[in-house]
C-alpha cells in the first residue's frame, strides 16, 4: 500500500536486538549508535548486528504470521514494521528443486533460490526494504547510495513506493541508460568525475552533511540483515517452515561474491537458525567469485589450511586489491568492503571462497536458461557456475544436496548471455 | 519444482467444465473437443469454456488451499494439476493501493495489479502455465506459437522449466536480442519472411501437422482461463479471499487491449465470481488502445448507444482492421482475432473501449515509476494511461474505486519510458 510517507505505518525496534560488534576489534555499541563504522577502526570497522538468541530461542518462534514478505522473520531482524507496505514487504521468492539442471551438473540435488523476482528484479530490494524501514522509524525522508546497478535501480523503486526521495551517487563513466531509469523513478541522479570508490567517499560525505539515510550496504549493517531474508526463506522453504525435517536443508549453498554483503548475510541466516535451535545443521557456504575479481578467492587460496584463525585485522591485510574486470557487474569488486565480515562468516561454517571463469559464468547463464528456466544477469548465475570448481576441489560432493542462490535477472543484461544464443534460419 | 516430462503431477479436467461454446454461432462443443476453433465458423469461432456454474455454486468454495499460484483458483478453471511444479505455479502477485498515484490523477482510490513480477514478467505466463498444463495432460511434450514478444519469452521460460521443447514463429523483421534470448532458453526459433499474420498462419500448420500444441492464446480458448486469474486474484486479494466484504472491489478496471484475450479474461473472471455468489458486483472493464491500433475503440465509438446488441457477426463486420502503429509494441495489433469475445465481454459488464496517444503512454510509464514505484513497458502502462480519456469521457468518476492492470515489466523494453527522464549533472 503506498501512500505519503507520514502514512506509512510505524517501525519498531525487535526487543532482541541488542545493538553492534565491530568485526575487526569487536568493540560494541548500542543499537541507537549512528555512526554506522566502528568509530575506533573506521571504514574498516564494519559492524555486525547482534541479537539475543538466548530469548529468541526462548520465545519459541522465528516466523511472525502477521507479516509479509521478508518480515516473516522479524524475531531475527532488527526491526519489526506495524504493518505491510509494499515499499517494504518484499520477498516471499520460490526454491525451485532443479532436478534436470542437477542431472547435466551430475549432482543429486540441485535447490535454486530465484530472487529475480523481486520487485526491481534483484536480491538487492532486500536490503533496500529494510533501509527504507529504518529511515520510516528515524523520520528521515531521504536517501542516499553509491551505485550504478542494482543498488540504485532497487533504491529507486522502493523509496518511490515509500513517497520517499532518493540520491544516487554514480561515476560519470557509468552508462546513461542506466540512470535514467533511475531518474524515471524520481531519484536524483549525481554523476562523479571519478571511479565508484570517489563516487562512494562523495555519498557519504553528502549523506553525513544533509542527515539524509545511507543505504550503501557494504558500510550500513543493517543492510546485511535484510539480505539474510534469503537464506532464511531458504531454510524455512526447505524444512515446512521449520516444523518439518531438515533433511532437504542443503549440505552447501553457492553465492556470488562481490563486496561481501550477500555471502555474509547467507552464513550468518543459516548460523542464527541454528543457533535459536530450528534447525540442526549449518551448511557450507561456499563465495564464488569472477576470477577477474577475486581477490578473497586469491587470499583464502594462499591462507593455508586455517583461514579461520586469521584475526579481522590480519584479514585486512590478507585481502589484496585488484584491478576488477569481469562481465558480471554486479560483482565486479577490487578490494570487498566487507572482507572481514564475509571471511569470518564463511570461516565458521566451513565454506571457501572459489574463482570462476567468465565463459563458466556465461555458460551457467545459458544453463539456467536452458534446464531451469530461469533468466539470470550474470552475476546472478554465478553462485550456479561455481558448482563444477567446487566439485573439483572436493568443497561439494555429488551426492549431496547443493543450492545457488540467483540474485539478478537477465533482462539487466540481457546482452550478455547470448553469445551462447545462435538463431537457426528455417 | 522442475524434473523430466513424465515426472510431472498429472493433470485432471475440473469436473465442472462443461466444455465450448462458440462465440459467433453459440454451437457447444465437449471438453475433449481438440479442434481449438468452431469448425462451422473457422478462425473467427473462437470458442468460450463454458462451466456449470450452478454446481460451483453449489460446491461452496472458489478456492482450493492445497494449491498455489495461479491454481488456487482451481474450482474456476478447466484444469487442476495434481501438485504445484514450477512449470505452471505462477501468480499471486500483489494488488497495491497507489495513493499518491491516485491523488496525481484527482482519483480517491486507485489499486494496481502488478503483473511484472511474474517469472518471465508479463501477464502472460498465466496462459503459458495453462498451455504447459494441458499439453502435460494430453501428453504432449512440444509446444509453438507465433509471437516476437511476451507470449514467445513466456513458453520458452515454462517449457524449460516443464522438461519440454517448444518452437516459435516469427516474422523476420524481429529484432534479434530478443530472438537470442529464446534461444537462451532453448526454444526453436523459426524466422518466417513475412507479417505476424503469416507467421501465425504457419504456426497453426506446422501445431496441426507435428501435433504440437498451441500456445496461441488468440485461439486457444483455454489460454484466456489462465489469463482470467489475475482478476481473481485482484478480486480474492481485495476481499480478504471473499470471507471479507467486497466494497473495496473496484467499480471500473482499465485494461490494455491488444489481440483482446486479456481483456475477455478480466471481464470473464469477474462475471464468474458474481454467478458462483461470492461477489456482489461486476466491475464496468474498459479496454485502452493505442490510439495507432485501435480498431476495438473506433467501432465501440462507431456503434452508438448499444453496442452490447451486436451478434456476433454484426461484431466480425463492425471492427475493421488497422494499419497498426504504436510504442506498445505488445499490443500494436490490426485486428483484434479476439474481438467478438473481447466486445460482448466488455459490453455485458457495461464497460467501453478507449484509445490514448502514445505520449500519454509514456507519460503513464513516467508516473507508475515515480509516483508507484513500478517499471512498465508500454502496452503494461497502457491500462493506467486511459484514467484521464475516462474520466473525461464520464466513465469512470473520480470518487470511484478504480484498479489498472500492470501487465508487463519495463525492463523489456527500457528505452520506450526514458524521453521523460533528463539526467541532472553535478
Amino acid at each position: 500500500m503506498t501512500g505519503p510517507v507520514d502514512s506509512l505505518p510505524t517501525v519498531a525496534n525487535n526487543p532482541h536486538w541488542l545493538g553492534y560488534r565491530c568485526v575487526v576489534c569487536d568493540r560494541e555499541y548500542e543499537p541507537g549508535y549512528d555512526g554506522f563504522v566502528c568509530a575506533d577502526c573506521g571504514v574498516d570497522g564494519i559492524l555486525d548486528v547482534v541479537y539475543d538468541y538466548g530469548a529468541i530461542a526462548a520465545s519459541g518462534r522465528v516466523i511472525d504470521e502477521d507479516l509479509g514478505g521478508l518480515w516473516r522473520f522479524a524475531p531475527l531482524l532488527p526491526l519489526r514494521p506495524a504493518a505491510d507496505h509494499s515499499a517494504w514487504t518484499v520477498g516471499d521468492t520460490p526454491v525451485h528443486e532443479a532436478g534436470r539442471l542437477a542431472a547435466h551438473l551430475g549432482l543429486r540435488t540441485l535447490f535454486l533460490k530465484d530472487d529475480t523476482c523481486l520487485p526491481s528484479a534483484s536480491l538487492k530490494d532486500r536490503a533496500s526494504a529494510m533501509a527504507v524501514a529504518r529511515a520510516r522509524q528515524l523520520d528521515i525522508h531521504h536517501l542516499a547510495c553509491a551505485s550504478t546497478g542494482n543498488a540504485a535501480a532497487s533504491l529507486a523503486v522502493l523509496t518511490a513506493r515509500a513517497g520517499m526521495t532518493c540520491t544516487i551517487f554514480v561515476p560519470a563513466a557509468a552508462p546513461r541508460a542506466k540512470l535514467a531509469q533511475l531518474v524515471l523513478h524520481g531519484a536524483t541522479v549525481v554523476p562523479v568525475d571519478g571511479s565508484y570508490d570517489q563516487a562512494f567517499d562523495l555519498s557519504l560525505t553528502e549523506i553525513f552533511k544533509h542527515r539524509w539515510y545511507s543505504r550503501n550496504c557494504a558500510h550500513n549493517p543493517l543492510l546485511v540483515e535484510g539480505k539474510k531474508t534469503a537464506a532464511l526463506e531458504m531454510a524455512s522453504t526447505l524444512t515446512g517452515e521449520f516444523t518439518g525435517s531438515d533433511e532437504d536443508l542443503p549440505d552447501a549453498v553457492l553465492v556470488p561474491v562481490g563486496d561481501g554483503c550477500i555471502i555474509s548475510s547467507v552464513c550468518k541466516a543459516f548460523r542464527e537458525l541454528h543457533k535459536v535451535g530450528v534447525i540442526g545443521k549449518v551448511p557450507r557456504v561456499i563465495g564464488i567469485q569472477a576470477a577477474g575479481a577475486a581477490p578473497l578467492a586469491k587470499a583464502w587460496a594462499a591462507a593455508g589450511k586455517s583461514p579461520g584463525e586469521l584475526s579481522g585485522r590480519e584479514i585486512l591485510a590478507a585481502v589484496r586489491p585488484v584491478e576488477a574486470e569481469t562481465i558480471a557487474d554486479s560483482i565486479q569488486v577490487g578490494i570487498p568492503r566487507n572482507r572481514v565480515k564475509a571471511w569470518r562468516n564463511v570461516a565458521s561454517c566451513g565454506g571457501a571462497f572459489l574463482a570462476v571463469e567468465d565463459e563458466t559464468i556465461v555458460e551457467a547463464i545459458g544453463m539456467l536458461a536452458r534446464l531451469a528456466g530461469i533468466f539470470a544477469e550474470p552475476s546472478g548465475a554465478a553462485g550456479l557456475a561455481g558448482v563444477t570448481a567446487a566439485l573439483d576441489q572436493g568443497l561439494i560432493t555429488k551426492k549431496e544436496k547443493i543450492a545457488a542462490l540467483v540474485t539478478g535477472h537477465g533482462l539487466k543484461d540481457p546482452g550478455a548471455g547470448m553469445a551462447k544464443g545462435s538463431i537457426p534460419v528455417q
